[in-house]
């Protein structure tokens, strides 16, 4: 009895040590919890949540940039401008989105005058469709991405040195292109280049997107494009049009910032009057920027507001073309 | 002897009850500390650990600057300068860093033609020393420093843009006057400007050093000198020269990046031959140049290595002064 009334305590400690224990775990896990939740909100958490890792760790993924041209009824230009971008540096792989519905890409030929430094793929499209080159492509294998539109050709020195700015501003979209909204007193925004001036907005000027037809943007904007409400696919695919001003939307929502940083050229040229097909793009049709006006409102409606914000920074190369481009009157 | 017998493994299970608690607490604290150190490192944690709380948490502390301007022999120049200064938006306070040791401050004649919209204040020093105008003024309010020499003049709008970058780059010396360090094949380094050329560097230039004599810093990096090796004090009071150098190193090592933004000044002048004092300024000194080779050398040995990083970033305002600045051949 002795025994039997003397072990009693004994059990009782031991439970409470097993329900201390337990308590005491689960005070460890919940501290545990709430510091990790405080965890660094490191730079990369900034850039797009998908592509934090490129498919390949490999250095060149890493500190290269792929090139994505969609291409419709051009395709003298596109080998003229896929010559041009061999010799870039830094360019890990192109990616040709072929918007000739039914037409032979010119892969074959391509081969034939091979060997080439850097590979091309061809991506045969089934639609004609504006936003075909805002795919999530397998094929990419880079955290960096150049777009460029199928009648530009901006020099390699220009590509080079906008890499190197992207590299230090990864999570907007760096290019040559910049364009603005502007709020109107109706409370309708309007769409527009330099020749259009906020009132009221002193000297100078500002841009509030970064046109992705000559730009350097992170892969992982392309993921994000996948998840967005289907109005804006259907936007896109309506006017056949304003993908790129979607894209700022993104980025800008993404950012909480300016989507863009302003790049300045110092050669950038349209190839348009060089091609055979005597094609001329989109943007020549009257309602073209009608259009895009009429985008960024639908935008705002669909986003229920209006993400883009205004810079006035635009980055050149220190020295280059010349020391001029920096000395001033001391 | 039977209660003390069996009382006995109660007492043990009390003792083990007590032990493993503070095991367990130590376990706690251990773990609550490894996760705290992991704690974000936010934008704020890159500036210099001083100053993250400005002594005034007033708005316009926050979103304005002080002008800290050190002045000798050139009253002259001063009081035009102290005029040209009144007028500059966002600017909080001027301390004038007065090194004419002896003489009367113009404090009265200037209060005597008052009322002025910016506060200035006089600090009289004891001794003409270079680095009189690094010290960690208690009058000085705003997290932004912008620095300048007392016989350069910007231009109001070249002020309001860069204030605006700073704003943007809060940890860098934002700037009008780049320069740079070269290593030479001896493993001694050089001292220049645009004239000094990188061998080997392929086209444009590259800056490491923005120079504080017309530049915006963060007020903390005043606290930060207050703390570096007596050499660096000893090399700057020996040469009267490189406390500008010496700056940029301690900001470099602080954010391991450039130390400096460079912003391309549309309008900035020298006003040296506009003194009556015909005092002209220590750097017309033959040594001048030469001596902050041997600062750049000395500082290197005083730290331990060279922080020194480059940038040929090149930072405009877009639009500004005309819309040509950004518009291309295309």
């Amino acid at each position: 009895r002795c025994f039997h009334f003397c072990k009693l305590p004994g059990r009782v400690m031991g439970i409470r040590l097993l329900r201390f224990t337990s308590v005491v775990i689960i005070v460890l896990l919940l501290v545990a919890g709430a510091l990790t939740a405080l965890l660094p909100t490191i730079k990369d958490d900034k850039l797009p949540n998908s592509r934090r890792e490129p498919k390949t760790q490999s250095q060149s993924a890493l500190d290269s940039f792929t090139l994505i041209m969609q291409t419709y009824n051009r395709t003298d230009l596109l080998l003229k401008l896929l010559n041009h971008y061999q010799a870039i540096p830094h360019l890990h792989k192109v990616i040709v989105v072929w918007n000739n519905i039914g037409e032979k890409t010119p892969e074959e030929m391509w081969n034939s005058l091979g060997p080439h430094p850097v590979p091309v793929v061809f991506k045969v499209q089934t639609v004609n469709r504006m936003r075909n080159r805002l795919q999530n492509f397998p094929d990419l294998e880079t955290k960096a991405v150049l777009m460029m539109d199928d009648d530009t050709l901006v020099s390699a020195h220009d590509l080079a040195f906008a890499f190197s700015v992207w590299q230090q501003f990864p999570e907007h979209i760096v290019g040559f292109v910049p364009r603005k909204h502007i709020a109107t007193p109706s409370g309708v925004y309007s769409y527009g280049s330099f020749e259009l001036q906020n009132p009221g907005f002193g000297n100078g000027d500002q841009y509030s997107m970064v046109l992705i037809g000559a730009a350097f943007f992170h892969s992982g904007y392309l993921e994000d494009f996948q998840r967005q409400p289907e109005a804006v696919y259907a936007l896109i695919d309506e006017t056949q049009n304003c993908d790129d001003i979607a894209m700022n939307f993104l980025v800008a929502k993404h950012t909480g910032k300016p989507s863009g940083v302003f790049v300045k050229p110092v050669d950038i040229r349209n190839l348009e009057k060089d091609t055979n097909s005597g094609y001329s793009g989109m943007w020549h049709r009257a309602e073209h920027l009608l259009q895009r006006s009429y985008c960024v409102n639908k935008l705002v409606t669909i986003y229920d507001g209006m993400p883009l914000k205004y810079s006035n920074i635009m980055i050149s190369q220190f020295g280059f073309p010349n020391y001029a481009n920096h000395k001033n009157k001391m």
